[in-house]
């Protein structure tokens, strides 16, 4: 078994009414704040107005970034640290989804840095320590990007997604309030849902390492919890104990808690590419390729039998069996039909018109020009990559 | 459901080769550190051997205060406030547990305090804020202390155990090593791991709050955990995963994760007197008190019956069926068995001996001198309390 070290610092203030606390953790650093958003939706919501209310009454001079894109862009990153740097901003607000919470984080690192550009800082030509202080306040339950200590850019010049990691760009708080996510359109919820369960795939319990049965067997709770509540957040945007386990389990996910111990290198999120080749969400992306992947493992080698078996029976309800192939195929179809049905997203890329796809392109992108990713679940060659991707058309 | 904030700071340091990091954590603080232990047992230990050599090969200048007592006296205490305020030292380092522990949070407190004595502060007689560094290096999987931000400590003057709380006195570091308790003997590691279940109980599965699904379902699969892993630990003392689990688990019954959103009053930690009243161990306690907790609510009331059956279900493996009350009767027997039989502890005082108790002093001590429990899962009147403690014999 792995030694580990876990430590996450982020104050999470959970609930309806919290956002009266957000003025104190902002004078922790200092008078000004730039708020980041991706555009006119957030900023015609009451919450954009009640945080800025919060902030003006409390005498906190408040900037503006908006229009941040989905996978953000180095470019208004660095926009953002234009204005961080020409005004002495001490905190980077981030209103909305993991896109714009890692943009603040770069811009955060990048504003405190020798260089004006967060690509200098991912190329490793700036080195960087210190951060602004970065405030999450999620507007959607998906990447759990709010207590994480990573980022990811997107360089559309050169066509590349890659980001920084540090401690020091981990949110310092995070304001997390299930009711700012009951507008979240059914189709984006499904999304962000699924990539919760993809993080919790990936990292934590389709792994090769020993497993430490206490973090593997919560894992496999917060599948199953989230396997249970969130069709209900898709029919009931507005059923607050839904909202509220779907936006806490996010941040589970991802909060370094699940992965303490292990070290496995992740398979979907390596061959998700259909978010940076054909811009489709990201979610979206994983939810197509995961029943792929899992069948592809299982058709070449049994040895997967169990552990998929075991996920279909403690988490997606099928019955047990004595032929733990059968019960492993069970367990994928049970998963696909869960995201065609219960989930409504599409389970291959055709349904979307989509009947081709740059596959040499995306396979050297998910092996990162390596021969094979060595260290996943199950070791995937180049022509494994590219088999599963024929798969998801 | 209640909102809720939750941050925990505490840098984990698990497993097997991670003593090399003490020094780092140490020298963030000063050069100084008081060492705090239980006496002989661990001074002659290859762990306090393997302790000095890390901190004096660091020119770290060691102190030393031996014999810190189960349930640890305000005299203790203060002796080492003394040290501290007398050499400057800026770091206290708990090697033992939960006592050793909660013993160095309250020198760490009363250091930076304008007294000398933790009593002033307990009684609010002397205001704290701040602290020296506390880091927590446990050697049995019990209380989860490690991870947590209170102390209880003794003033055998006057009988009371009393304590304080604050984000000051949480660890700032812990040294999570599962081979420190190999040689837990198997009736303090039966003890201590039922310590870990009654946090579970008392402040988490049995709660009369909404509860958040998540955090339910986390504390259900820990239960079941430790139910699973605990007569490992007992049968096996060097099985490293079942000492590894025990200990991590003791720190996420305790680290308010599982907590948060949930306001109720423990019933069993308040029930609680035998360690106080007759110096049996607290984790003793707990398990005989458990089942009759139990069996007086069902007897009393079979609203509890839904809950008792679910835990019989999911955590104790009981079979399910259609009459709740019958299952969760058979939920309790289950406990008093596995108690029994695979944690080999005694399930009545007569057991140990004990054929009376000073009743009413304990009914007085769990009511804190109120008229009953009124936040508890089960209102508890000063009868109630009487009746469960005639039980116990």
């Amino acid at each position: 078994m792995n030694d580990f070290q876990f430590q996450n610092t982020t104050k999470v203030y959970f609930g309806k009414n919290q956002l009266s606390h957000l003025h104190k953790e902002v004078l922790k650093y200092g008078n000004k704040v730039l708020i980041a958003h991706g555009g006119n939706f957030i900023k015609n919501s009451s919450l954009y107005q009640n945080v800025i209310d919060e902030l003006e009454s409390n005498h906190i001079q408040v900037f503006e970034l908006g229009a941040v894109e989905p996978n953000p862009r180095h470019t208004t990153v660095n926009k953002g640290v234009k204005i961080c740097k020409e005004n002495d901003i001490q905190t980077v607000l981030a209103i909305g989804g993991g896109s714009t919470i890692d943009c603040c984080k770069a811009i955060a690192a990048t504003a405190l840095s020798d260089s004006d550009n967060i690509w200098d800082l991912i190329e490793g030509k700036v080195s960087w320590k210190d951060a602004l202080a970065v405030i999450a306040m999620p507007t959607i339950a998906s990447t759990g990007s709010e207590m994480d200590k990573s980022c990811v850019i997107a360089n559309v010049e050169l066509g590349v997604k890659s980001g920084i990691n540090g401690k020091a760009i981990r949110p310092k708080a995070a304001f997390l309030d299930p009711t700012n996510t009951f507008s979240v359109p059914p189709h984006q919820t499904a999304c962000g849902g699924f990539d919760i369960m993809a993080h919790l795939f990936d990292m934590n319990y389709f792994v090769n390492a020993d497993k430490y049965p206490l973090q593997f067997n919560v894992v496999e709770t917060l599948l199953k919890t989230v396997r249970q509540k969130l069709p209900i957040a898709i029919k009931e945007p507005e059923n607050y104990e839904a909202r509220a386990t779907m936006l806490w389990a996010a941040s589970w996910a991802l909060n370094s808690f699940c992965t303490s111990g292990f070290k496995t290198q992740a398979s979907l999120h390596a061959l998700e590419q259909f978010s940076s080749t054909l811009d489709l969400t990201h979610g979206l992306g994983l939810a197509i390729l995961t029943p792929k992947w899992m069948k592809y493992l299982l058709d070449r080698d049994q040895s997967v039998a169990n552990d998929f078996a075991r996920f279909g029976v403690n988490v997606m309800g099928v019955e047990d069996g004595n032929d733990k192939v059968e019960v492993a195929y069970q367990a994928i179809d049970a998963l696909q039909n869960f995201i065609k049905d219960e989930l409504g997203l599409p389970v291959h890329l055709s349904e979307l018109g989509i009947k081709n796809l740059p596959i040499e392109e995306m396979v050297e992108k998910a092996t990162k020009g390596e021969k094979s990713l060595p260290r996943a679940y199950r070791q995937l060659t180049k022509e494994d990559c590219a088999h599963i991707y024929c798969m998801c058309l």
